[in-house]
């Protein structure tokens, strides 16, 4: 009987390793620095030192080890040119850690399906079969389930809903494109649309006393919970943008649920609010009412890790 | 060993009922008129009295019934709200005709997921796990398989892809809303630029031999196939929305194709161009070039009832 499996999340600037058990607990917890190795192969044998020491003298308890990683794919287990990543082109991270872990079964997908998986096995998607996570954090990402299957697509990459186009013509995107709805509904689009709208009016506000490259969306949301109305309106446009582009996803996929994920979700009604108004204005009659929003429950700290440890349960 | 299923497309002006084998061939075909039977009652007793006179002596030969239907739900085997059809409200079309059968299976699904099941089993998405079918007819319907499975959502709608809305406060939809793809890409979509341009400019155009009023997307097709300089910009301008629209739909499922289908997509390299064109431009790097466009190869008069019949067999 297998007691634990580990999750593995893999960001820019840390690697967190969480050892966790079948009801979702954390066990062990342990961190490296990605960004302290630029050489791959020290990287994997770096982090598969960590892994077996994670594991244990038992490793018949552990039912594999699951990966959640930027521009990663399922299918392949290779990370692709992940720009917040110290290593570029193709890196067969699925491969290698097998290898370095002596055949232990590694799995990897996308950080955001990861959360979509966490929240299907331990969080608030628990017995849907449909349903969507959407991830507000520096970027937006997204992890899609139907008929209670994470949907990959063709090569592992699908579900990238933060660079659907809401904007033909609008705000230059990382990606080289133009009006995603990351750069308008992440913690970074907050920020962009609190310069442009403070650059576009005289009135008085407490972002004012920030410098315009110091604000953050934590700027805006703290002098918005504070009544200041230039914020207020700022999560007023946010909502509405993100509120819209969810009205179009329910009519894909008719999910349960869309559950929003990070930093920007914890903004509460200020956030919530204008998304619900605007999925309800623009929403397909035989949706309307059917799809709830829900703000992920799952302690951020480990949702990464958790949902990466569902990955080796499958 | 069952030799047959029987495919029924329930249509605003016909039924036709189809017995087809394994392999999709069409055995036989009947047909009754849709709008002649405003009593449900009534219409259940002819489609019945059909449908056994099709099957023949030995039923047990018969893997069942699907059907396809506008606004059908899968789960509940109800249509919901059909506008072109003679009966309002809820109908329980799956009880009542199975028990009208003697409790021969009928699975209910709308037409455009039919269309997908046809694709799947009979047409271009033989062995394809995940692809999008977009019906373009009078409006715009699409079925969508990922995971090998067509995607239903929360009851049975999900795939409504013609409501997108593609130009916020655009044309006004018969669904109550604004902008919806449909609006711009169904063939009265096609016929709506057509007016739009024409009463926009003075240009001379073929299309000024008809009235306003009497245009369709075929009067505009056939102008363009002889060089008519607006009609050609009328198709430019329909690929290029569509185009743009089917961009952002990869970036959800990642098919390794789309099948565009119904009497629109026979317009051929008119339409099929300016919707490559605007896919390359505003698709996601990581899907470029990676999602196939095609057009269906089903001949059309047996499109319908063969994806029906392929629900029976699942």
């Amino acid at each position: 009987m297998q007691a634990f499996a580990i999750g593995i999340d893999i960001g820019g600037t840390n690697t967190v390793i969480g050892k966790i058990d079948r009801q979702g607990r954390v066990l062990q917890r342990s961190a490296l620095k990605t960004a302290a190795y630029p050489d791959i192969a020290d990287y994997i044998d770096a982090l598969g030192s960590a892994v077996l020491q994670t594991i244990g003298p038992d490793t018949a308890a552990c039912a594999g080890v699951g990966i959640g990683a930027p521009n990663a794919s399922y299918y392949t287990g290779e990370i692709v040119q992940a720009a917040n990543l110290p290593w570029k082109n193709r890196v067969p991270l699925k491969a290698l850690l097998e290898q370095r872990l002596g055949g232990m079964p590694v799995t990897l997908t996308n950080d955001a399906n990861t959360a979509a998986m966490g929240e299907m096995l331990y969080g608030a998607a628990q017995h849907m079969r449909d349903f969507i996570v959407i991830t507000l954090g520096t970027g937006v990402g997204s992890g899609i389930v139907c008929n209670g299957e994470l949907v990959y697509g063709r090569d592992g990459f699908a579900g990238e809903l933060g660079h659907v186009i809401v904007k033909p013509h609008g705000r230059a995107c990382g990606c080289g494109r133009r009006g995603c709805l990351e750069t308008y509904c992440s913690a970074t689009g907050v920020a962009r649309t609190a310069r442009q709208m403070l650059r576009r009016t005289d009135e008085d506000s407490l972002l004012r006393q920030t410098a315009p490259d110091d604000i953050t969306s934590k700027t805006v949301y703290e002098a918005a919970v504070q009544g200041d109305a230039l914020a207020c309106r700022i999560f007023a446009f946010t909502g509405k943008v993100l509120g819209e582009a969810l009205a179009n996803f329910i009519a894909f996929s008719s999910p349960e649920a869309i559950i929003l994920f990070g930093g920007l979700a914890l903004a509460g009604e200020l956030l919530l609010q204008p998304v619900r108004e605007a999925i309800d204005r623009n929403v397909l009659a035989v949706y309307r009412g059917r799809t709830d929003l829900i703000v992920s429950t799952i302690p951020s700290q480990d949702a990464a890790i958790l949902g990466a440890s569902a990955l080796a349960w499958k």
